[in-house]
């Protein structure tokens, strides 16, 4: 009898220290606020999960069909496997994050090892939403921005990086971005600690935010 | 000629590392949050300013038009005394806080020494509304509590503690509490750092702030 296969060994032991979540509306500036706080911590100390790598994988349906799809829809997400992944790295073991085409909207045959580090942050737009998920949270952080600077941001991100049209964007804004913000991403913002305005400028809040994480990490072990 | 008088020194030298604003509304559990903050920090490392200290002296206007006054209004506060004194404070010297007696409406003949301290706290539902105080914080906190949760616990308080009768309080609450903070204190959260939801509940906010200022103080010089 073979022995069982073991995953391989990460080259940081244990559980992590922290599990910080955070969440906010799109154009919010979270992803700025995530990276900004992971270059503090320093990035081989962080294991980061994104929800936008865990779309569902609509291989299954005709191309048309995929982009009929509500992306901001609590339903789009594979929710059930971050979680998954989330407790795994909790546990201390290394899970496989998908890599998504969100061209396709499928999961890429290649997935990314994650490693589990003292600090593990999750970032999405509905991360607060689900019930399971916060729980799974030891700091929740929604960066609150007001809607109108969002839609300035989304604007002019989807127009120049994306190449999209001023008239797609605004659109899609105003058939699911909007309403899924109102329904599910806002009503989030209750399950905070903290709740960050402005976004990415705002060096005060990410400061402070870092110094707490560096002084709970220093001397840590594993850390 | 005899040496001009110099202030008594200051029981730890210089200026302080951190100034540090709280506001939220009346009942928002704001100077729960501080009290729970400067605990952790230490109070011998504190120095603590509060707004309501510095409320004008109204001993020139007879005790029934005092009753009169609208102590909600930023007009009621002497707000360059603690101009005055968090400037001072910051440039390393001691200041003479006021002793305010509120059922008189009065600053008492005595008054209390403040010595700089490393961490300076700044307590009030105003303080985020004057430009040129704000100017004077390096981190500005609002304590955010909904609405009827903050009228529940200001009922509860100002009948239990201060034997109000719970006519009186709604009154009160309806001709000036309420119109201030949706006029002044409101407002001024936009100016916040970081919004702290829930209030005193909050530990995991109030851990945060706490270990992002203990990471700060440590190993400076003066605290």
């Amino acid at each position: 009898m073979q022995p069982p296969l073991m995953p391989p060994r990460p080259s940081r032991g244990g559980p992590p220290i922290v599990v910080l979540g955070i969440a906010g509306g799109t154009g919010s500036g979270k992803t700025t606020v995530a990276r900004a706080i992971v270059e503090r911590v320093g990035l081989d100390r962080v294991a980061y999960l994104e929800h936008d790598s865990y779309y569902h994988d609509l291989s299954n349906l005709p191309l048309e069909a995929r982009r009929q799809v509500n992306f901001d829809h609590p339903d789009a997400f594979d929710t059930a496997l971050l979680i998954e992944h989330l407790r795994a790295l909790r546990a201390g073991r290394p899970v496989d994050k998908p890599v998504y085409s969100y061209t396709e909207s499928v999961r890429a045959p290649t997935s990314e090892r994650v490693l589990p580090r003292p600090l593990v942050v999750v970032e999405g737009i509905l991360i607060l939403e689900n019930a399971e998920l916060r729980s799974l949270l030891d700091v929740k952080i929604f960066v609150d921005t007001d809607d109108d600077i969002r839609l300035m941001r989304r604007l002019r991100r989807d127009t120049v990086e994306r190449g999209r049209s001023m008239d797609h964007v605004l659109g899609q804004y105003e058939a699911t971005v909007r309403p899924m913000h109102m329904a599910f991403v806002l009503p989030a913002r209750r399950h905070a600690d903290v709740i960050i305005p402005r976004g990415g400028r705002n060096t005060v809040a990410i400061d402070m935010v870092s110094d707490a994480l560096l002084g709970r990490l220093a001397g840590q072990p594993g850390s």
